[in-house]
């Protein structure tokens, strides 16, 4: 992901300083995924479904379990916790401790029509700092752009949205009361008092994708939420953090994702279906509207009910 | 639909200019469906449940199917596609250039106190050219109103709406955050850049009718979008292009219409229940929350599940 | 629920002037429930669930059925109707003639940064008269705040959101596009002209809780509407009128409570799922996503499906 652009790493911090029984005095710059962290990057593993990249991974240290640590290479030390996800939370809120809520961005301003001079301006369109927004765009009124957003060319963002920690490709469509780029529902549930999970990710809304009407996106937490090219989401749509979906897919309105879920390409999803967290759908995958997918679907499937399985065996059980 | 108040007809067209193949200097002036087009439009036959209206139809043109045009008559001479859609939506987009994507009215300005004299009026309310609102009505902070919408007297429309492209009847409530008349999920499907289909249609929203919070409600394709005389929205329901619900209706919270659902009188729906697209619901049926209804319904049933079944049916089933 | 805050109460009437069959010139102060009546004040009963309620109401008059009155103790006179919803409605309506549209408050102004010295606000927020918001507490842009609404310390309001007739503790993250304390959907069904029951009630979000953004929570009818300290709602959620939820809840997103259910504490919601009115859930219940929950559930049970059932039963269930 390279530098964050949206929220300041407090790093480096020594590695003693963020786990007090570790007596060694590392630079640490950041936290990462595996995939991403350099050798001066802290990173951590909390599922064997990742040993792939835990192999690869850069990084010389990394949060995780007694039962997981044989997944890293030699040239990887463990840090060894009982709750990987909590320590990390605790690790990134250090690193960035203001990614936990979302604070309006009170430097709001008017868009200054001299600044924006080939973009077609709404009423009370306000706009953060360094906020970058593309030739022949309209934005609509009584929208906000939150600091250092970036919009392409020849979008259309409508009236009364909320945009931030996101990134927009060109001839994108979002329409009117889109919140997208919020921290995402991720916590550690405590007892009267809840820790939140930092989301340090973004938004990724590539070229020709088109996002209905109401719809909310929630940015990632470590890694980002992306809407791929030419994809269309209805209204009301509820992406959660990490929910990646690859290019052409038709989602219709309502449809919700749970965290993290990996959608491939050409995918259409009818109205009010829901797709749990983790998962991982195929290519050409069709889901039937109001259908409740709760396992990985293989790619050209065609699924339909709650729990969602293939239609042939939908309908054969639809007549028992 | 007489003119099109609300988008702008580039017509008429002479018909060889929107069909190469054909070498005719026939004026076409613009394009309608079956029941309301005259002689003077062109019209389009694209499945046979309509041969009813295609019997009927004024129209001399008829874009179809080598297989639909045995329903016309005489007078209305076929002009033979593979794929109705794709042709009708490519004429569309002649005649109605700018009806595809929703543009936000950057003409829009405060609503001006002595225009709107009988009118209460919140903070930055925004309207744009030749809105009429009716005497008594109020109008909350923040909402826009786009050209030439009109409100009937003793209305109530909340804050942070959105309206565009929508007739509202008297006595209307509409609460906050609503999103009316926005164009519908219809596209082609095109590899890297999908082709819209023109929504030239408005909502109709009748009287004494009332509109939950955060609800979307999309204009018309080519056909309109309509809201019967005291039905009543929960919040957070979503309307798709084309649907119909009838008076005295009672829809609860989350409930979804896919596109060109036609709903009857006094119909009432649960929470969260999902119509799918093109289905006929008849007159005093009840659907149980959480069901999912995939095929019409008589008059006066009562179903429930998903798919959706007459209720003793969905008992008789849950107790094997 | 003491004076009511929001909603001015047009009594005394006496009795007669309430029933006109009745010919006594008794003062009645207020409209209240079983529990909270004292004896200057009218109540109700229209179900025997509340009959341990109705032996120990203080009021001296309630309205109920033939049928109910046996539960009413020998100091409560009873008033006698066929239909007590519709018979409290009417009288509702007399003593609170307002609470059954939300009009907007037209008397909204800029919030003043001088007033709310020690709170950050973003651009054009909107508050009404009396409106109390806590130190350290952020606004963001485009927020309206109705009279009368107190927000405490250290709260996170998003940008775009609508709260009226709510009290909102400390700690307490709304985010953006949420519509809070709007009426709910209720009302008696008449053909041409339903009549709206009004709602007096409130929403009252307790410390530490959090709304995703563009939720939707009603305020109660009579009673309140209840989010527990340090429950969490992910976002487009929907709470209809007089639902109390517990503390340290969490609800995923696109969930939707029908009115006046009343969910315990540490429950834990899958998104999507449903939950119908005037049910009680119990205490560390989970419901998996995408449920359908129909009934009452007991302390400590895991439940899932469409109508909801314990765990083990739909693992049996979906393997026949």
């Amino acid at each position: 992901m390279g530098k964050n652009i949206f929220f300041e790493c407090k790093g480096p911090f020594l590695l003693h300083e963020l786990f007090s029984g570790l007596k060694l005095k590392i630079k640490i710059s950041d936290i990462k995924n595996l995939k991403e962290a350099s050798k001066n990057d802290l990173t951590f593993l909390d599922n064997s479904n990742y040993a792939n990249f835990a192999k690869a991974t850069k990084a010389l240290y990394c949060i995780t379990t007694e039962k997981l640590k044989m997944y890293l290479p030699n040239t990887c030390k463990p840090i060894i916790v009982k709750n990987v996800l909590f320590d990390l939370c605790v690790v990134i809120r250090k690193f960035y401790p203001n990614a936990d809520i979302d604070t309006p961005d009170v430097s709001l301003r008017n868009a200054n029509k001299k600044k924006y001079l080939k973009v077609k301006l709404g009423n009370n369109v306000l706009v953060g700092k360094n906020v970058k927004i593309g030739k022949s765009t309209v934005v609509g009124s009584n929208t906000v752009i939150e600091h250092d957003v970036s919009i392409g060319d020849n979008c259309i963002i409508g009236s009364q949205v909320v945009i931030r920690n996101t990134l927009v490709g060109k001839n994108v469509i979002i329409q009117d009361g889109c919140k997208i780029g919020l921290k995402g529902f991720g916590f550690i549930p405590i007892k009267e008092k809840n820790l939140r999970f930092p989301h340090i990710g973004k938004v990724i809304i590539k070229d020709d994708a088109e996002i209905g009407a109401n719809c909310t996106i929630d940015r990632g937490s470590i890694d980002d939420t992306e809407i791929g090219k030419n994809t269309f989401l209805d209204n009301q749509v509820h992406m959660a953090h990490n929910v990646k979906i690859g290019s052409n897919c038709m989602i219709a309105g309502q449809v919700g994702f749970a965290g993290s879920s990996i959608i491939g390409d050409r995918v259409s999803i009818g109205g009010q279906a829901g797709i749990s967290g983790h998962l991982k759908i195929g290519n050409d995958v069709k889901i039937a509207g109001g259908s409740g997918v709760v396992k990985n679907i293989k790619d050209g499937s065609i699924v339909m009910g709650y729990p969602a399985v293939p239609l042939k065996e939908f309908i054969r059980n639809s007549k028992k």
